[in-house]
């Protein structure tokens, strides 16, 4: 396993900066899909799927505007990316599933996220990107929480698989929109992943060191991401204050009052109204004002609570200074848990993987994370599933401009992941 | 004139001090009204109304409930009050109105009120009241706004005209719950000042000094007084805070919102929440809260505008909380002007009364009266209205302890008023 | 044992009916304290503390005033306490310890609450106190959360250990103001348990049933009561609004943001403003509000985090309407947690008591009590402590009029504490 | 006269059409300051100031960053400016002071506006100066309040009086930044105006006609604009709440109670939080936001009411979040009246004049303008000031992309103004 591992070390480590150099956006990885749907092709799988097929249209939330894909379809052709396979996403169907059907057992899916951030990343001699060349060349954005590393390990994993004994069926999901949460609902329900019966997800560091393996990670925060606008009506604050309907007096309410859903008894709850704004000019009664914002709680019904107190507050808000309220939910995900079964086997493999040397059962993750639709979907219907972390010594932390992996974790993540798939499909324990 | 004024003195003052001693809140003025018809039917009238005839009863606000009521009926029993009276006035058909038919000529209307304030009366050596043995018997209430003085000078005007050679109609008024604001309009929707052709209000004090009169005063601010109740849920605060929903908060969110209605550029505007309270105890969600509270405009539209906007905002606070409003209009005037042609008139006669040595044409109010519905009645039907003010030396200012007239002042007032009349009456200047 | 338990009933029963008949809130526990001062004076005890002595003066809080004693005091006086005694705690030192020296061995102290609530009690047939005639004499006032019941176990417990071949030292602590959560801090810092090398503290009912004893009660939420007034001042809202200073624009602010202070990630948090109020008038700014409230955490930290926020937003939201606030601190009590050495002896003896069918070694509180002072001081010093649940069939929830105790669950009590004080003198845990 | 006026009017529309094609912002006057320099130059004036001289530099408020400067000196160069001239004004020191030495008699001074708005051209058939080709160059920005026509109506004064046989000190000042109502208090506190007599202001439009003149206009709102930076700690929106002090709760708090500062019995006040901000992203605690807004007021002791009051409301809505405020003022003007004789003088000689078919005595403005910082430094030192209005058919409103001048109205106010100087000189009526 180790001989494997060092063996593709290069190829992933090729690949992994290439991702590097190309972050991009929710919804927008086009150059990203591009070249994973060519790395794929390269591969004796059975099937491959993107585009429309692995999503459903109607479940997708927060996909850009036009004239935002055409600038990063663009930078994609730019970049050398395959046009036709850009003809084909070009709507924001990104991402892409593969299958490799090996025979009877069991059918496994990894599902791996591969969307980058809208974050500067540092350019200062010690990160290594800089000092080895591989740089976001997309300045402003960056792949500062490890999702280029998830997308290699998961061809890493997908490589192992072809050349292992594995018996069973076996799925990679590269996954859209992990970062906006709003990509794994709409591959959920696209019915790809209707026939898994073991799901895996991964992320890498989480301040765990390298050499470390959490083999269940739980207490995701079930979230929903929301935009709001206020629409009043502008006046002359001077000449006619009494004309306006002040969409700034409305936000303000909202947000003092959102701040103020009550606590609640069965567990944590969250409410952020993160980025907010209105009006144009100190002289203008403001027509309109925004707040994007979030709420999440401990369990799904703990969100659903606050959702359903922050709506109604958004609504009474815009009505009590006589504006509307347009209500977009821009993303969301229910709470998980990983499953013990599955714990146990990615931690007896863990224990057992060269290059690690401490293995955590559970560990809580304290944020959100949209893998856990995938998860809920096939645990809804009688399946397994657990969320793997992989420690790497991260010198900066994750979504800050220093953040990088140490990419010998990614051949660790790769033997751990794909010996822990071959043991499943042997054990299948549903 | 002047020997009419000094003879009628004495009983004026023996009445005035009668009523002092017996101060009745807004709409419990059961002695006062019995009081008054006794002595109306001693006088040579040609009708005398009251109880539910004189009161459109659909539009009486903030009547009080009946325990309240039979409180102050069996006090005004242990006064001495007319039994068979107060039975006919007992669900709060309080106040009165005499007419006297003298031929041909105008009707004319003299409008007094006689309701007192839940005030506790001074009692120091000094006040005149105390001196005099004619302070509050009802103890926390008081006449702090010289409603005993407007009453009697209502009777003494009556006699100077009974005295007198007047022709026409004249109709003194008896009216209600001033202070609440809620007396005059089922008074002015009863139909008993539809054939008054002129009418008169009056105030004394208003800081002006004995011997000044003011012929029309202006600028009363029209008002809605409210109260609104919100009504949550309460649950345990430590153990189940989720389970509430929190009328404090609703009200709080509603006086936050509400002193941030915009300002008007048509003219001045006003709005308090003057009384406010929730909840009972710190370790519960508060189920109830109310706020007492009033909007002011410097014209009917301005009021209303505040007014419009205040429910809207009542009822947005509440929803916002999972809570219902219930919003009741305790009270309301509208503004007014007081007519030219009156004011020409009043100044005139006061300029030759005996101890009047100061005429103002005009004066602003800058509070608010519910005079105003019954001179806004008489205006719209094509008649005229004056609101004038005479002056007293008064110690206290008007809604405090100390407040006091002096009582050479109800002479003057009696003698200008009644003089105006007989001149309103010769001139007709409708 | 079982035989005392049966003969000590009658006198307890009796005793218990007494206090219930006398409920007398938060610090004038009069009546209550000389009742239980003559009966400790017939018992065979080696010292007798109360009035000043067993209290540090400057740590109470929340003291009611001299007109509120007086009040009480006369209501004990007519009830036939001892006018002595009454004289000596007059200025509501209430509460009392009895010290039993029965040579070598450790000190362990019992701690019983004595003050009832102004909760109006029950007056049905079915309610026992009704139909066996206990019920209040102290209109308005009840006890509601078995307080009764519980200084008469602490008394049944001193018999049963004078009885005993007990070896060591007992003291049993007959402490106030538990309701107001204030009694117990100045009775830890007077000295008095600065000896105790073990607490017990208990309670009865709690929604657990008749048979069940919990050995160790948890998760107690630190809490700090406190009342807020804000003073500014007041003007005429029609007249003058400018020259007010609006105590409930303050109020009002105060309340919007404390409900806003941001969640803890460490833990649950609380925060309510239960009992608001400000204003006289629809017509006048209002000159004073107040609010009484409460902060709570799941720890002390967690509630000093909050008790911090809170402060600063009282005083700032004065600050933003020209007013000032007066912030007096109610009430406190921290987070404490049962030793397992106390909870194991507990639950032992628990189990082999008659009339005990069900033992829980740990269940939570989910509310707040002052216990927890006298816990951590004797914990903070090297003891040990616990808190011990005896369930109890109440027909009423705690804090409501139908509130009651089954009595035969006195006898229980006194059995399990008397019980394994003598375990926890012979073991000595610590 | 008329012979004169049709005479520049060639040269005058020339000027003024290069203006409007080289529209600046407040303080980056540089193109616009340069070009009336170097045509002062080619006049007979006795003294020409600019630069440092002209301006009290601490009392500069709102100069924009040297970045923007740069940008706009760069842009005056490239259209041809005087480099010597934008050397001397690069820090900002825009606008100009000519003046004329006539001999014996009165100073009189003149001061015209001269910058333009962010607002976009219409650029659309029948927009005059599309049609014409005088069209705003720096795309973006626009002369759109006639601030071209006023500095061109300024020269063509200058030319008549140079051609007049007025007698007496004319000074000429073309102020910068009135937009941002901060140009006109530096000039004020620069000790130019000292030795001033009689100040006349103008303003073209207002919603008069062409034809129409207002000898006098007054109302004008005192006003000061401000902005607002609240700086707290942002923090993970769900793994730390509590380690954030949140800008925009501090922001919303503000936005409250800033519209909830009570109405003024004295007369209208104004608030308004025009443009709003704060935060970055849904899932952080926001570290930053701010409010751009402004207070006004009927008279400036009403504004300064509203500004003490806002400040307050600022620094404690900051302190409550556990924020911090910074608090610039922006820009400020008083509130004035214009001087009846002027009025009179200004009235007499437009009826007088050719072109000009309306003469109003009075009227209000409604709004703003820091002209009155000039005009109150005149009148304080015992001088006399009027603000002129000129009416022009103006096709969109001012402020909007659509507004132009009648050009044949600069004929008429040059008309008016230069007959008036010549009256007032002659009638020095201080």
């Amino acid at each position: 396993m180790t001989d494997s591992a060092v063996q593709t070390d290069d190829d992933l480590r090729s690949l992994r900066r290439d991702l590097h150099r190309h972050p991009e956006p929710a919804w927008c990885e086009f150059y990203t899909t591009a070249r994973l749907i060519e790395e794929l092709r390269t591969r004796p799988i059975d099937e491959l799927h993107y585009g429309r097929e692995i999503h459903a249209a109607d479940q997708r939330l927060n996909v850009p505007d036009e004239s935002t894909r055409t600038k990063w379809l663009n930078r994609a052709r730019e970049a050398g990316a395959n046009g036709t396979i850009l003809d084909e996403i070009s709507e924001s169907f990104t991402g892409a599933v593969a299958v490799v059907d090996r025979g009877p057992g069991p059918t496994i899916a990894l599902r791996v996220d591969i969307d980058a951030l809208p974050i500067l990343e540092a350019d200062d001699a010690g990160h290594v990107p800089v000092d080895e060349g591989f740089r976001s060349e997309n300045e402003g954005y960056m792949h500062a929480c490890g999702h280029d590393a998830h997308a290699t390990i998961g061809l890493g994993v997908l490589d192992q698989i072809l050349d292992s004994d594995f018996s069973g069926t076996f799925k990679i999901i590269f996954q859209p929109s992990e970062e906006q949460i709003s990509g794994a609902k709409p591959m959920a329900e696209s019915g790809i992943i209707d026939d898994v019966d073991h799901l895996l997800a991964l992320h890498i560091g989480l301040d765990h060191p390298s050499g470390q393996v959490v083999a269940g990670i739980d207490d995701f925060l079930a979230v929903t991401q929301f935009r709001v606008d206020f629409s009043g009506e502008s006046a002359h604050a001077g000449a006619r204050p009494e004309s306006g309907a002040n969409a700034v007096q409305a936000m303000a309410a909202a947000v003092q009052n959102l701040y103020g859903i009550p606590r609640h008894s069965a567990g944590e709850t969250r409410v952020n109204a993160g980025h907010v704004g209105g009006g144009t000019a100190d002289n203008i009664v403001p027509e309109h004002a925004f707040i994007k914002g979030e709420v999440r709680g401990e369990t799904t019904e703990l969100m659903s609570y606050m959702w359903d107190h922050a709506q109604r507050i958004l609504d009474s808000a815009a009505e009590m200074h006589d504006c509307t309220a347009d209500i977009q939910m821009l993303g969301e995900a229910p709470s998980a848990e990983s499953d013990q079964q599955l714990v146990d086997i990615v931690g007896d493999v863990a224990r057992q993987t060269a290059g690690v040397d401490d293995v955590l059962e559970r560990d809580s993750l304290g944020g959100s994370e949209d893998a856990t639709f995938l998860m809920q979907h096939v645990q809804n219907q009688g399946g397994l599933a657990t969320y793997v972390g992989v420690g790497t010594d991260h010198p900066g932390g994750h979504h800050t401009p220093t953040f990088d992996v140490d990419e010998r974790d990614i051949g660790i993540a790769v033997d751990v992941l794909s010996a822990a798939i071959g043991e499943i499909a042997a054990a299948d324990p549903v």
